[in-house]
């Protein structure tokens, strides 16, 4: 979970995420639907004015300003006592969406990604998930729960929910549910993944256009859009050649990359399992973030996708590991390992 | 809800949905997780053969094989009581996968499918969702719950399964995913669409090759893949010119056929917005049904697509509308309304 937004006045953290606001939300253990500021009575509650402005210390260089739009879930404690709205949109400016990656990225020096695919009995599942998120954090620069993993068991939202809580502060837990629809559902999609799961990314699939991707783009979540994936179809329709030039993957690379350029934020699915197409698209795309998945379990090569896919500060990767971890026996290790052999590959800026 | 099939002996109903089993089953209202049979101990439950074949009636001319494999959830009554497995495979191969559609397009003499895209707050749209259901009925072809707009509230995988279940039986429910990923996520997926939500057929999504698009295709269920959708973003990855001829649309509808020649019960998603590609993915697919999204609040011309898409035998097409008839006032007349629309278009084999 990313944090780091603190008022300036107060110094209390600013909560970005429904499901967190337990301890202090009126509204119970469910997530709130409104701000909450202690000793706030909702009585009193004065109408919002059109705009306002508040800084936030620059922990993430971050400005939000606010209009009458969407709900947002902000704990801002006694910093803004006067101003409480029903219904907020948060819009944050800061240096650059990725920021919040790249802090934890040099932080951890890890590029690790752990990939939580649960498989199992319930009771097991709940376990596992706990021991490998409490043993892979140290190691991880962030976290991916695929989406259908959980929904194909009984109560897979609220397992899910549970899951991203679990994740401490500062790691950005990516929610791996390959949205794709009009701009009117992804926005639903869009609640489900931030305002209701609690997540701090997602992935999503640009068959449908930018339609389909623009909506997911808010301040400070972290979208990543497929381009070449690491499975290996019959029909591949990323492989198909264009007149214009190039792969239908490529095409997917430049629309995130014009995206990205406008909304910031907006990163590549890119599989290791074709280190060609990671330099390939790493040409095309020089400074987005790509996640990779398909090293281990899918046989990507490791060293070949560094090689191949590297910003030259060393970062710009988050390579995904998923059931490797998930059935280790010592799975701190194992994380360990995996990142010991990342750096190994690659310069990292301390 | 699809039904039709049942037991010869006992001229019992064939219940190949979890939810419906709430009656009958032993394990309480959840979805059994095994299959129950009247006055059948499960301790004295024998070990399943290999294999076993199963004739049903020729309702929907289905022949069954079992195989230790997959779950199943069937109530076959008294009809066979001396096998009765954990975990079983259900494999059908009835005339053609699609044929519950065709036979409800042809006895209820409509081509109308029913959007289910529930807005509002969770009473409302709970009490709207028993309405619309209710008072459709009738003119139904199928119905087409999408799904974020159920995960962009509270308990909405609850409410998305109560929908399903309260669908009559005979009309096929079509859960709009555009579920996209490896094989084995897909399979997740699919558990979740088929066993736990209970749903007759997905939407999905091409754009990760046929991987993404076969594990859906289990007997009996129909699949919808992106073809050509009815919005119309910026950057349209669809309507790339390919290097081998045609677009990219016009490359997943054949994927789609190929798909459909293999495992049957494949359809393509083509939006009404763009009548020149149906006429275009009707010339390359002709025989395959076609989910049509973008009449009514997408502008989409009714007409011209009918025109455009109908199969010779006056099918072929499902027509959806979500937001005309979930906002109107008297809701069973603008279905009918649109249903007597759409057969004066076309010719309606009785």
């Amino acid at each position: 979970m990313m944090s780091g937004l603190r008022c300036p006045s107060s110094g209390r953290a600013a909560c970005l995420r429904p499901a967190t606001c337990r301890t202090t939300c009126a509204a119970g253990p469910r997530p709130c639907r409104l701000p909450v500021v202690s000793g706030w009575s909702p009585a009193s509650r004065p109408a919002w004015p059109p705009s306002a402005v508040i800084w936030f210390r620059p922990a993430c260089s971050a400005k939000f300003s606010f209009a009458n739009r969407l709900r947002c879930w902000i704990e801002i404690g006694d910093f803004y006592p006067r101003l409480m709205p029903r219904e907020v949109k948060l819009r944050a400016t800061p240096s650059h969406p990725m920021q919040t990656l790249l802090n934890r990225v040099q932080a951890a020096h890890t590029l690790l990604c752990v990939g939580l695919d649960p498989v199992g009995d319930d009771a097991q599942v709940a376990r596992r998930l706990a021991e490998v998120i409490d043993q892979t954090s140290e190691y991880a620069a962030a976290f991916k729960p695929n989406l259908a993993f959980f929904l194909s068991r009984e109560n897979g939202v609220q397992l899910l929910r549970e899951t991203v809580q679990r994740v401490p502060d500062g790691i950005p837990v990516i929610l791996d549910g390959k949205f794709g629809d009009i701009a009117n559902t992804a926005d639903h999609y869009a609640r489900f993944a931030y305002d209701i799961i609690g997540a701090d990314g997602v992935t999503v699939n640009p068959y449908m256009g930018d339609d389909a991707i623009v909506p997911f783009a808010r301040p400070g979540k972290l979208v990543f859009a497929l381009a070449k994936t690491s499975n290996k179809p019959t029909h591949s329709l990323q492989d198909v050649a264009l007149t214009r030039g190039g792969s239908l993957a490529d095409c997917a690379a430049r629309v995130a990359r014009q995206l990205d350029e406008q909304h910031g934020g907006i990163g590549l699915v890119v599989g290791a399992t074709n280190p060609e197409a990671v330099a390939r698209l790493r040409a095309l795309c020089p400074d987005q973030w790509f996640l990779v998945p398909g090293v281990g379990a899918q046989g990507g090569d490791l060293a070949a996708t560094l090689r191949a896919g590297l910003r030259p500060d060393g970062t710009g990767l988050l390579i995904n590991t998923s059931r490797a971890l998930w059935q280790a026996t010592d799975t701190a290790a194992a994380a360990r390992e995996l990142v010991e052999q990342m750096n190994q590959l690659r310069p990292v800026v301390v």
